[in-house]
């Protein structure tokens, strides 16, 4: 595990893009699974600024590690929404480079990324409550691979207000994500966290226990995770990294 | 993952010690930690038989990856000396190339790994309990990186007979072992596992949660996991792998 | 560059079968370009044994890196009709799997293998000559990738007696071949050499200067170049490898 | 083989800094072997920025590929000189870091790097004359490992001017560079080219033969082979790339 100290988000941004690129050019098919959301906004547009139009970008190819779909709706779900917004459609990526995780096709999905040649690298942001990917506290296990996650109780509060803009109407059934077994069989991690509403998140998951109440905390077990975190996420942290 | 049966506990060897070969003929330093005890004892003949006397050796560094000292005596603990006998000796391994894990160590064996460019391959056997290394069942946490462990309660009955011939006049206070976390950062990890004896604790590593109860179940979280087990020892599975 | 030397061609044939196998347990899609000949045949009888059958087999692709079309006939050609005697149809190889280089679609290949991840690993033979693939001394350039070579002069004579059992009917007009640097692209390489007749050629390519008279001279460039050879082949070196 | 084009020598250094960063971060030993000369000097300026003071620096390793001693002087030559002026003093990097090659220790120099874990990365610039590292035109040859090379006739002329100040004086005997095999031994080389004066020199080794009368044209034979080259110094490339 390396954790890199930036001053603020837009260091964190830079160096995040600049490492994501360096994956981008290596000269043969590069599998890249990207997070939507709101930390990774600026390092899309550092991202586009470096990549739009170039021709290696024919060899890498883009996988959403979750998906909710809108109630009633069939078509792109939240998550495929948010990257065209953030990355695809400003990038000029082309459809035939977005590898789509639905939750008609996730039984598919981790035999379909070994099948392509496994993930060289997936982006992820970490969540206030330790959550990352789809892997919220307590939902999914560690076993689990791709999977499909029922939404109830308070989970439909959350996504509501969470994904889908207050609108309880859209909230759907139930949510796919890959599980933490099949983001640890990742080549390579890399988990981009600013703000200090992170800090305890990040505290938890490096010097806390690894549990599924901190679904992150099974991230520090990869052999190769990069963290990238400004000053105030790190602002928690006890022990040296 | 990757799950490959063979019919009997000389096959399990023989293909065990053709995949540790084939880390050694890296045109560069390979760094490998081995483990001792009853399972390897025939890959390690076969082992001798393919490298002794090979000049490339010379590249070659072994590691300890957990050690039990002698109580009241100086100079090389419980595993050292088995590694000795199974394989340094008949494989006249130069002395330079024995990388010791020791109690007065242990403190920077992870720096030391680490400066020394990492581990290519952990060869390890799965404890009918679920252990591996010296990670047994609730003694170790799956965030711990090399680390002592007392040695007291039920404990000194199973190290006395299990690794001290019944001499509870050898036991010492404590042993030292690389964590789940410390293993879990090489590079390449390769289990081996045989007779009816270990089905259920590789059933439940396999097929179970991830938990300390288990340790060896967190393996199954590395990307790059290669199991070699016989037929008896599968013969509990029963999902697919 | 690791040179290992075995007793025979027996053994030779266990190590590189073993060493092909351990490549095709990746977790995930496995690209392997593999030779036809003779010097390979009891290498994929015992590769055959190996695999046949095993569900892990799927990931696996194999590329021909040379072609010879029959005159005057479409479908598989010289190369494609030799691997499949020698391994694909013995061993069960999905069609799937057979990523086929021909005369009409040569001009894409290395794109294609780019796309698809790169060769993880090209198996070769050495020509009594010096060559490797199709890349005869003073055929191709060193800096060719996939090319079509003519077949003319003395190389009707060397097509016709060579693969085509010395039926000059079905000497086409040319052949394809992957050049030295779409080889060199390659992450691993293993050249295989057994017997006297071989000796010469092994001398030239690694103990004379980088030509393209003796082609397979490029190959000890290559940064993961692993060669197995038997006594006989090594007979005419003379300095330590 | 990726190209990189950049806008100017600023840009160039730009990617570059980061590109020999990520080298930097990996979580153990990293080896990189570094160019001294004009073209680097803002990418040390950058890189410095980057890394003085970083804990992480302590495992990674810096190499000289060449070196030129003083004549009549003894301790640092020419090349480990120059590192120390661009690079190692301004970003205090530790005496115990610098892993230099001499005239005295080149015999060792390829298997130290080999028991040291082989090079991660070369970093290097390309002469006008298709040099790379101390390879000149027909001065090395492409199957040579580290090596003397005599200094007489035009290069006594060439050294004087080109590395010791127009000082006769201090030109010696002969000076050591790793060789093309060796440079071609490392896992991964990055090439850094700026300039029109540069544009031929590009054009050479990329589109025309591998042949040691310009000597960088055997890198393009290297499966992981990165160059970063502005816009002046590709703007005589016919081809695309």
């Amino acid at each position: 595990m390396k954790l890199i100290v930036t001053e603020d988000v837009e260091q964190m941004s830079q160096l995040a893009a600049r490492h994501v690129v360096e994956y981008m050019l290596k000269p043969r098919r590069v599998n890249l699974a990207i997070t939507a959301g709101k930390t990774p906004k600026r390092m899309y547009e550092l991202l586009t600024a470096s990549v739009k139009g170039k021709d290696w970008l024919k060899n890498v190819h883009f996988y959403n590690f979750d998906e909710i779909p809108f109630r009633g709706k069939t078509g792109d779900g939240v998550t495929i929404t948010n990257l065209r917004g953030l990355f695809f459609t400003p990038a000029s990526i082309s459809e035939d480079n977005i590898q789509k995780l639905t939750v008609d096709n996730y039984h598919d999905h981790d035999a379909k990324i070994a099948q392509q040649g496994g993930l060289d690298l997936v982006v992820m942001g970490l969540g206030a409550d330790g959550h990352f990917c789809g892997n919220l506290p307590n939902t999914t296990h560690f076993h689990d691979m791709t999977t499909e996650v029922p939404i109830a109780g308070e989970m439909v509060n959350m996504v509501a207000h969470g994904e889908l803009g207050g609108d309880f109407s859209l909230v759907p059934d139930s949510y796919v994500t890959m599980g933490p077994k099949s983001i640890m069989a990742a080549k390579n991690l890399l988990l981009i966290v600013n703000g200090e509403g992170k800090a305890q998140a990040l505290k938890g998951m490096l010097e806390g226990p690894v549990t599924e109440q901190l679904p992150a905390s099974v991230l520090q077990l990869h052999p190769a995770l990069t963290i990238i975190a400004d000053k105030a996420a790190v602002s928690a942290l006890t022990q040296p990294h």
